[in-house]
């Protein structure tokens, strides 16, 4: 029986996981979730799981929640007891689910406590990767992906030796806009952002499929998680995603994960690794139904927040820190209907541009000039 | 340095073998090379990877070998010489890429050597499974497969474990009267059926390709190779011949192995196995060259020697061994031009149907149904 701590429990990748501990119950046990606002969808996972601990984002939140639930459940409030919660002894394993750079601190606060950490917030990995690698090594943790690219590429890997990686291949469905020309991104709306072909996910990452800066920061993912140089990390346009990502070995051997697009699939993954457990939420991959995939190179020019991506990551030091901030705020502003789609990639391309880099930033560095950005994303716009 | 004995070095298997050895001169040393009488095809072999024991078919090829190259090699003749060269204390690994179930015996006598074994020979695993198995078991033997497709479930199993298999699922190119249908199978001459879409091996496998009956052996070869039962194997038509096979687990995700059609890379697989070396002979997999995948259902209406495998399969006992004898004896029949293509499978239904299936029967009385299937179908033809 794994003792788990949800962080974000009321996001997409948060609830889908609550499906996973529910339909597992002599696997798991939800020991304590986390999440900012939403009570409606908190109340019934408390309900269903019953965590002897919730932290919420305030002391107003906390006191609603107080009045709505039964039991003998402890709340608390504030990221200070988040960083707390995820070093309790009885923690085996923190799902970190958080949105954007806000799972920083209680990330580094897990892995010294030697915890398992299961990780859906890449933008932890973009902004700080260097510090994160360096802890997780100097603790022996696991960071186990909880993306489908990412959770595809472990899997690759499993039994592998590092040494014998030739290059990584991560596919992108190339979101709501794939078939669009530049031309015709003048004037999208946020709905039709909203759609995406293959996957049901969070608004951000939605929004950051469309521009295919969630492929870059998968890139940036991938780099840390695994350790490779970005040379040998390659980006394929297939639009079915049914090959969720790819390892290709020097001996030519090219390794590949397949599945359906059910994120639940990669969520039980990370929680069970290194077993695999039956999973019946949904019905298992039919290739005959799909009859055909399709497979193309995808342009720079046509994507210019990937070569971004790829461009801030091969220079490092504080550069991700800068493209993940300055996507996030952008992404922020769309959603809120104050800069329009092709607006997204100019406030990313100004704040790089502008940026004076520092080779190895440290912690409060990173927090600095994370919100020194999205001060001037604001201000500009 | 490992030391390689190549049974079958003048075949399509064994020529390409003879190719990685040749790539990989501080990895591999050919210690010694079998093959029956095309000196022509051995003699650059010989000369360029200097083996220090060469077995041929008979005393007249011998005698004619031995005018033929220079240098300090021994030769020697017949089976019972190949049974004992396998035994020998400097062998590493043995390539056994013998046609059809002459192969049995030096694999049983490597087997009980403690040899490592690179499989190509699928016929001595469909004809003799359970006594082949039995004693790789009891030996602690690793059967490495040669095949594209096991190479590629070789691959998905790693770091794995088979409790947590599912399924298998083995891809079949559908060779080269995929698109025929049963009325145009009638009168398709030899040389229609010597031309497969993506592969280029030799005659005999080439045309169990186009009756499907390879891939009714590559089922019988999976079930003994990876010990499932045959109501977890799956065969899927996909015509690119790109995914080599998939692994399905209980959690749903799907492995893959995919690479060109290259059967070098299999070989040096099985020969480096467990590490993987660099390859360079061909240039590596672009799937943006293909484009489209395709994958369909494959019908055991259209493909009877598939259902016939499966269930001599199923059956057990003898009837593989009765099914592997009389496909071989009628390949031989159409490729003398004895019978027709739809001869091939009607032959093979005769055998089956007319023989008294016995339960568990040893290597004397499995060679003996070989023997009296082949005179069987030789009579009526």
């Amino acid at each position: 029986m794994k003792n788990i701590v949800l962080l974000g429990a009321t996001g997409s990748i948060g609830v889908q996981t609550s499906d996973i501990i529910e339909a597992n119950p002599s696997e798991f046990n939800l020991y304590a979730m986390a999440f900012g606002t939403r009570i409606d969808v908190a109340k019934p996972i408390i309900e269903c799981l019953k965590p002897s601990i919730v932290v919420v984002k305030d002391d107003l939140v906390k006191e609603q929640l107080i009045h709505q639930i039964d039991g003998n459940i402890s709340i608390y409030s504030g990221l200070d007891a988040l960083n707390e919660l995820v070093t309790q002894p009885d923690v085996d394993l923190v799902v970190n689910a958080l949105l954007g750079s806000v799972g920083l601190k209680p990330t580094l606060a897990a892995i010294r406590a030697q915890k398992q950490i299961a990780f859906a917030n890449k933008e932890t990995l973009v902004t700080a990767g260097h510090l994160v690698k360096a802890e997780a090594d100097r603790y022996g943790v696991d960071l186990l992906p909880v993306d489908s690219e990412h959770a595809a590429i472990h899997q690759c890997l499993r039994g592998e030796s590092p040494s014998e990686i030739k290059r990584m291949v991560i596919t992108a469905s190339g979101g709501s806009f794939r078939d669009y020309t530049r031309d015709e991104l003048v004037g999208v709306t946020k709905e039709d952002a909203l759609k995406h072909p293959n996957w049901s996910m969070g608004a951000k990452i939605t929004i950051d499929s469309a521009t295919m800066m969630n492929k870059g920061l998968e890139v940036i993912e991938a780099h840390w998680l695994f350790d490779v140089p970005y040379a040998q990390i390659d980006v394929l346009m297939h639009k079915e995603s049914v090959i969720h990502s790819m390892v290709e070995f020097v001996d030519q051997n090219v390794m590949a994960q397949l599945g359906t697009p059910d994120m639940r699939i990669p969520i039980q993954y990370a929680l069970t690794y290194p077993d695999r457990t039956t999973y019946n939420l949904s019905s298992g991959l039919d290739l005959t139904s799909f009859g055909t995939l399709h497979f193309q190179d995808l342009s720079f020019d046509r994507f210019p927040c990937l070569d971004m991506a790829y461009q801030a990551g091969r220079e490092g030091g504080s550069m991700p820190t800068v493209l993940n901030a300055a996507n996030e705020e952008a992404v922020q502003l769309f959603l809120n209907d104050q800069i329009d789609f092709l607006g997204i990639e100019k406030a990313i391309y100004d704040e790089l541009a502008e940026h004076q880099r520092i080779e190895s930033p440290n912690l409060d560095t990173i927090l600095e000039i994370d919100q020194e950005t999205r001060k001037r994303v604001r201000r500009r716009h």
